[in-house]
């Protein structure tokens, strides 16, 4: 029977309209459109020049062949331009693809074949690596050039430049709005720490709700938020929040390079609010406060992904007048997922034991719907006892689509109906979520789990060591035993042997978890600064089969 | 062609879940277990008590019988079993139909029959009222009392009671999430200024939407929102207000009746950071601070619809520390759909100046999507010029899914996929609106549009004037013609008469808007304390001829 709730109630122009975060920039340059939305050097623009020259961008793209469903690539630093793309490009239909500035030419080249991108935004600093890109490829992309002064050194790859581009557009064209909101927006590669990379593909409807979940975990109702950009843009769109600072007619701080000098040159210049970035972020702002610096009246939050900070930074951080909360996420699921909700009734524990709960991944963001931790093959739950790993599961609104041209890895990730993060953690009493390991770098010996993670903790607490991978090596006895990669700070003393790590661990760590063999080497790290677990597993191995040590 | 960003990339349970605002009830019991949710005379309830009654709620209704689609009413003040009820009996499958407490019998028992509702909670204050509607009825629905104390004198009148009702449900019960976001969660009617109300359905969607919206509009991602309770929830859901403070873990004071002190009391002993409220509330705040009241440290915000407050109300309570923002919205929106966002070039004015500007309706909120001010016929709109009147459209994401079984009045509401909100508008050079009239309000005379509400803030700023309303009376010459229906101030001075009000007007207003004809009598309001101006229309007419004036 159909219920009287339905009847001549059915959904129509005046009562739904596919959501979309693009639709902020048309608001923003409303309400706001005399308040500063961009700031890069000496450059300012308002919120209607920055809504004006998006919507100039989407509009030479249209002009220049763009249709909807097309891909768009972007390879640039923090910049307006990278800014100005994560609207116009979606605007002229296009799918919205950022490269990471620190990628390699193959890589690049793969990404822009993969994706099929048929203009790529370049800026000139990256020229270089595009150029031996796009030679790689059999049908490189156009490339529209961004003249960054920063880039003078390098060559222009295109026919074009954007200011001359998006110059012959018209602004008050008409533009493409999703016709869906299941519709594509952005288009994010994945670092690939396993393979070839996998492209997340997000739509306008999760792009959405992220960017106002973001406006909540950001705090970023005050007056006035001013937000630094020192997470790259090219990690989930910033974690969407060029977005969310267009639905609160925020002020973004644009920098090519993030140092401590900078950073708090623009916190003292600007008020920023807001900013969030990687622990390297966190330890710019720790070591290099300026002198004579004044805690803020207000604390500037602080988003954190990533590993957690020491208590030390932490500590520093609270002191210097930043507030820091820990958080996790991955770009399957738009970038943040967890954060480590602040309980009042931490606020009278000493910092030791308060580190304890700070430094945990956390609760589900307003806007992250569901997560179970469990077992990885019933996702029968794991008991709240802060012991027993399980694999992180997540679901709702603001997963990916799925993976382009990618069906078997869209169903293995989204198997009966979860995402399967792949990260193993525990689950506290209090609800709070720690990470403990992604699952295929748990290491198993004896029948135990030994988290990789937890070994690395140890080790990067001494003194002396700059850089710490522990990795699972075939052992007769036990299946697996943990092998750590061990890189020391420049400085060190000479004479730090393998049999100091394994002493100063076993103060630390119940004896199974320690590393039976350390080596001593640099860590090579992926673009996005991630440990290749997979090929550093293979290399240990062989470095110890070479010395008849396994 | 079908899109590479589609293949392969459809909706599912792991990246595609209703949205709805009941979801927040979780989270929060989960995040906020021992924050205090709801506060209540010296009643205190954690999020993970106030969620396990709300379960209880659904699971005691859905033993009741309760259906997926049937309506069950509230008919209380604020009161916990009200703000239960908000989540209660959605998760039960019903529509959950909230009665102004201020409605007569016949008013209670159309909207019973009308809205078929199944059960009715009643507070045993307004049990008088319901016991007369259900008498008026042919099938009244079960009552359920909600025995409060502060009804002790007042009768039961079903055979349960809300406490014992609740405790039979089993807060682990399996309750009924929507099954398709578009399903309906709440219904309203509107005051019916013209006839018989008409029931406003809100769905899932909506309401979760308008819930963000608020958070936004609250300014309420502060470290501990605490919220007062000082507007009805029985006007659209309190604005959709209790699931928002669902979603950031906030606490909430009841308040059963609105006062000067009781405000004041909750703030001072609680740390209100939020309130809401009609004209009437400002008046109580500004009147009211008692001896020794000290600005608090961040101002306490104030979101207020209805008509602006007059400037000396505002500055008092700048001062005392309240941060007022003007909104304006209709239950056909979810409540609020406007609001005037303050600019900082405000600061600068003076209080007059300032005051021309944060009395105006303002902008589209953030989730409000659209809105034009234009031609009633063509939609065309209207140059921002302050002056040309025109009437307000909305439409988005927050508008209602239309009006229960009235299929007339949803298409007329809808019409050109348009809501109609029947209110006519001038828009500023800055974009902000100014609400002038209700369409069926506006005075004809002589081809000139006059607006009703701009005559009455004149007759307002007469120190006697208790309260004002102007309609058109029929007039020879000019068509119509603007008559001041006045009450005076109890103790005003003998002898004010109508040729003093005229000239009154007379050094305000261009001559044309001023009345030429007074009446002197009480104003007659309606439960919700609108005039009915089609009423007083015809009653001024009816003196007036009764007089020989017209």
């Amino acid at each position: 029977m159909t219920s009287k709730y339905d009847v001549g109630l059915e959904r129509r122009g005046a009562n739904f309209r596919p959501l979309t975060p693009l639709h902020f920039l048309d608001r923003a340059a409303d309400v706001y459109p005399d308040r500063t939305a961009v700031i890069y050097g000496e450059s300012r623009y308002t919120w209607r020049m920055f809504a004006q020259r998006c919507r100039q961008l989407a509009s030479a793209l249209i002009s220049a062949g763009i249709e909807r469903g097309d891909t768009v690539s972007i390879f640039s630093l923090n910049t307006p331009a990278m800014l100005e793309a994560q609207f116009g490009i979606p605007l002229s239909g296009a799918v919205i693809n950022c490269l990471n500035s620190r990628l390699d030419a193959p890589a690049v080249a793969f990404i822009l074949a993969h994706s099929e991108a048929r203009i790529v935004l370049v800026d000139r600093q990256l020229a270089p690596v595009a150029k031996e890109a796009l030679r790689l490829m059999e049908a490189p992309p156009r490339v529209i050039d961004i003249d960054d002064p920063a880039g003078a050194d390098f060559p222009l790859l295109g026919d074009t430049e954007y200011e001359a581009f998006i110059a012959a557009g018209d602004p008050s064209a008409e533009l493409r709005w999703p016709e869906d909101e299941w519709d594509a927006i952005a288009l994010n590669y994945t670092s690939g720490t396993t393979g070839d990379p996998k492209g997340v593909v997000y739509h306008h409807r999760g792009a959405y709700l992220n960017a106002l979940g973001q406006i909540i975990n950001g705090r970023m109702t005050g007056a006035r938020p001013v937000y630094l950009w020192t997470l790259p843009l090219f990690h989930c769109n910033g974690w969407c929040f060029a977005w969310a600072l267009a639905a609160v007619g925020g002020t973004q701080i644009c920098m090519r390079k993030v140092s401590a000098e900078g950073m708090y040159e623009a916190i003292s210049e600007h008020g920023v609010t807001l900013l969030c970035g990687a622990p390297i972020v966190l330890g710019f702002l720790a070591d290099g406060a300026p002198s004579g610096w004044t805690r803020p009246a207000a604390p500037i939050r602080v988003l954190s992904g990533g590993a957690s900070p020491p208590a030390p930074v932490f500590k520093r951080l609270a002191e210097l007048g930043f507030e820091v909360v820990h958080l996790y996420g991955m770009t399957e699921m738009h970038g943040v997922t967890t954060l480590c909700e602040p309980q009042e009734a931490w606020d009278d524990l000493d910092i030791d034991e308060r580190m304890k709960h700070v430094a945990r991944q956390g609760v589900r963001a307003v806007l992250a719907d569901e997560m179970i931790v469990g077992d990885p093959v019933t996702l029968q739950p794991v008991p709240r006892d802060g012991q027993t790993i399980g694999e992180v599961f997540m679901r709702g609104n603001i997963a990916m689509k799925g993976y382009l041209k990618n069906p078997r890895a869209t169903e293995e990730a989204f198997a009966e109906d979860w995402y399967h993060t792949g990260d193993l953690a525990v689950i506290h009493d209090d609800g709070y979520i720690e990470v403990k390991d992604r699952s295929k770098d748990i290491i198993i010996s004896g029948g135990e789990n030994i988290s990789s993670i937890e070994v690395e903790e140890a080790l990067y607490s001494h003194p002396w060591v700059a850089g710490a991978a522990v990795v699972a090596v075939p052992d007769p006895k036990w299946g697996e035993t943990p092998c750590a990669v061990v890189e020391l700070k420049p400085g060190a003393p000479g004479g730090i042997t393998e049999a100091d790590i394994i002493r100063y661990c076993r103060e630390r760590l119940a004896a199974y978890k320690c590393p039976r063999h350390v080596l001593f080497e640099p860590l090579v790290r992926t673009a996005t600064g991630k440990l290749q677990k997979f090929r550093l597993r293979t290399h240990a191995a062989e470095q110890l089969a070479a010395k008849g040590r396994i």
